[in-house]
């Protein structure tokens, strides 16, 4: 029998020690993700037969009829392995951006572009600098990889790219940036994000989320591409096809950056992260720029009804660049929230942010709209 | 201007320090998984009509049509998040294995189960025990986590029980077990296994890899599933649908295991791993328990046929509990590999894995076998 003060003794051929296996002690302090409810589930338990999903920034038209094609095809094969290297999207997508094949990195969902990145570059003694609230993934990912979390309040419900540069330590190695943002559907322009940039060294990544890209690009809202060109500029840019291309089900997003950025991530990346079928569809929806327009055009005109509702109401909201509204009512959220629920009216309800009387609403079909008017309205009157 | 001598200098508004952003250092030592050629890119590249793929032991007969119409209507609400918590799936394994909805974690492919349990629990100063050669995912995603990999020699073509439990140490964290393995196609019996386990200390997981277990299950080959139970036994058993449910396409596998353990992959996890029309698909090709029982005898018939022209070929294999065959051509195996390549047949050369003058192939349908017959009595002529 051998002896170890530190870690345990062996005895009878078994070497006994600790009492049972510890996962990292890390994980015990993370609140998981908690998603929006899906429509089955609310059906099932509240025993609803119609019910309507305001709660995930889905794309409420469903997904293009062409991509629903290109699924069922994409079905006849699905016995065999998705080609890992995403061939056929990697190549219309690099026609349609004019970016090389080598600068995409392709995800399972864009959550998993924000997973990769900060597997291939988050050490235990690196600090990531995030928004409060922003996106949620990215500080449930950093603190699952053990970095140091520093959080940098939003200013008048907006990125405050000012503090953020000012939050920059020499132990920062990485930034995120949702633009954009999400839960408030603000953004920050070009101008802002360029002047960011500038104050940002060079041996930190700054992570630029555009999963509502399709919905914001415009005006002064920033072209970004052109930031992966440049060698000392260590930009991440994150995009899916669940929002304005309407395959959220399907889970496929993509990262763009520099070719040695992306050789990092691939090499993180499990083999076969994303799906047949989504790569099938993804390549479909791309093709389909009709029904992205469609998609886009019934978001803003259907938006400009929720703020003149809003507005009749005398209830605060946030002026949106994204398919959702963060709304300030000024009452117990959860209360708001189950009311509609129960009423087969699934929104989001904000606490889980710490945004305490808010709640965020994604544009649905105007039928749907009008179906959320009628029971916020209600809720509102109900509940004070 | 401030100036730090570990971190460097603040100069012109901007903290210059290192010239560029660092990956983990780590990852530059690591070679990716490189996954059998896709049908698609075969055809592409050499300009063939007619391809077939015994290389990534895919079922040849596609999706059971059950499957398929589960795929092409989920493919309709492709524009919903999946159900992050695997509902419909989670409800009819429970029910079919008689185990609790909380011992499963679901995943994008069992590989994703393996890279959760490593997230989960492997810290810098762990140490995994793994058998060399076997399923390369292991050693890859433990490397990418940081673990100190021990690599144990397969003992004729088969797991080495016994050196594996002699390389236990007290920092010892995970040791990972194909059962059947891969590339070898061989297995441990259920009392071997159950001999082994006694030896491993209460503060190891042991990773239970049965990806291969529909075509494995009877006689001697162990069942698992008992192992979860009991308090001290911190077993994770890991399945799929991509082998004989034929749904490799989709990425869905699953975890089986204590409910503690659970709890900790489930916290690593992206809410929304699994899409919807793989967990559509999955349900669907459960309950086509014909469609399973025709895959699993095909094989079995078929793989006789194979070990019958090797025989008569005078070719040395490694018997097989699962739907491929480890065959030792004693040949240049890249040579072979090219020659079946150019005549559109694509199987597995083995010299990533170590194996020098070995192939893997996969039983196809009784034509595909017929042409891998031809073609490679041709390329054992050819080549010497």
């Amino acid at each position: 029998m051998s002896l170890c003060k530190d870690h345990g003794i062996v005895s009878q051929g078994k070497i006994e020690y600790r009492m049972t296996v510890e996962h990292k002690k890390r994980l015990d302090g993370i609140k998981t993700y908690k998603p929006g409810k899906p429509i089955e589930e609310v059906k099932r338990e509240l025993g609803l037969d119609s019910v309507i999903k305001l709660a995930s920034n889905e794309n409420p038209l469903g997904p293009s009829p062409r991509a629903i094609k290109a699924m069922a095809d994409a079905a006849q094969q699905a016995n065999r392995y998705p080609d890992g290297g995403c061939f056929y999207l990697r190549q219309a997508l690099s026609e349609q951006l004019s970016v090389p094949g080598d600068n995409f990195v392709f995800g399972n969902g864009s959550d998993e572009i924000i997973v990769l990145a900060i597997r291939a570059f988050l050490e235990l003694t690196d600090e990531v600098i995030i928004a409060d609230p922003t996106f949620l993934i990215y500080r449930i990912a950093s603190m699952v990889e053990g970095a140091k979390v520093k959080l940098v309040p939003l200013k008048d419900n907006k990125y405050d790219l000012d503090a953020m540069a000012e939050a920059i330590s020499p132990a920062t190695k990485m930034i995120f940036i949702a633009n954009p943002d999400n839960p408030t559907g603000s953004y920050v322009t070009a101008g802002e994000l360029d002047a960011f940039i500038k104050k940002v060294p060079d041996n930190v990544i700054v992570f630029i989320d555009e999963a509502y890209y399709e919905f914001a690009t415009g005006g002064d809202y920033p072209e970004t591409l052109d930031l992966i060109e440049k060698k000392d500029s260590n930009v991440i840019i994150a995009r899916t096809f669940s929002k304005a291309y309407s395959l959220a089900g399907l889970r496929v997003g993509y990262g763009i950056m520099r070719s040695d950025i992306a050789k990092a991530l691939n090499t993180v990346r499990e083999p076969f992260n994303v799906n047949s079928i989504a790569q099938a569809a993804a390549v479909a929806a791309l093709e389909d720029t009709e029904y992205l327009k469609k998609s886009v055009n019934l978001t803003n005109s259907e938006k400009e009804r929720y703020y003149r509702k809003f507005d009749e109401m005398g209830i605060q909201y946030v002026l949106s660049k994204t398919n959702f509204i963060l709304v300030n009512i000024e009452r117990d959220s959860a209360k708001v929230f189950d009311y509609l629920l129960r009423r087969g009216v699934i929104i989001r309800e904000m606490s889980a942010w710490g945004l305490k009387g808010f709640i965020r609403v994604n544009i649905g079909l105007p039928e749907e709209n009008d179906m959320f008017f009628e029971v916020f309205e209600e809720a509102i009157k109900e509940i004070k």
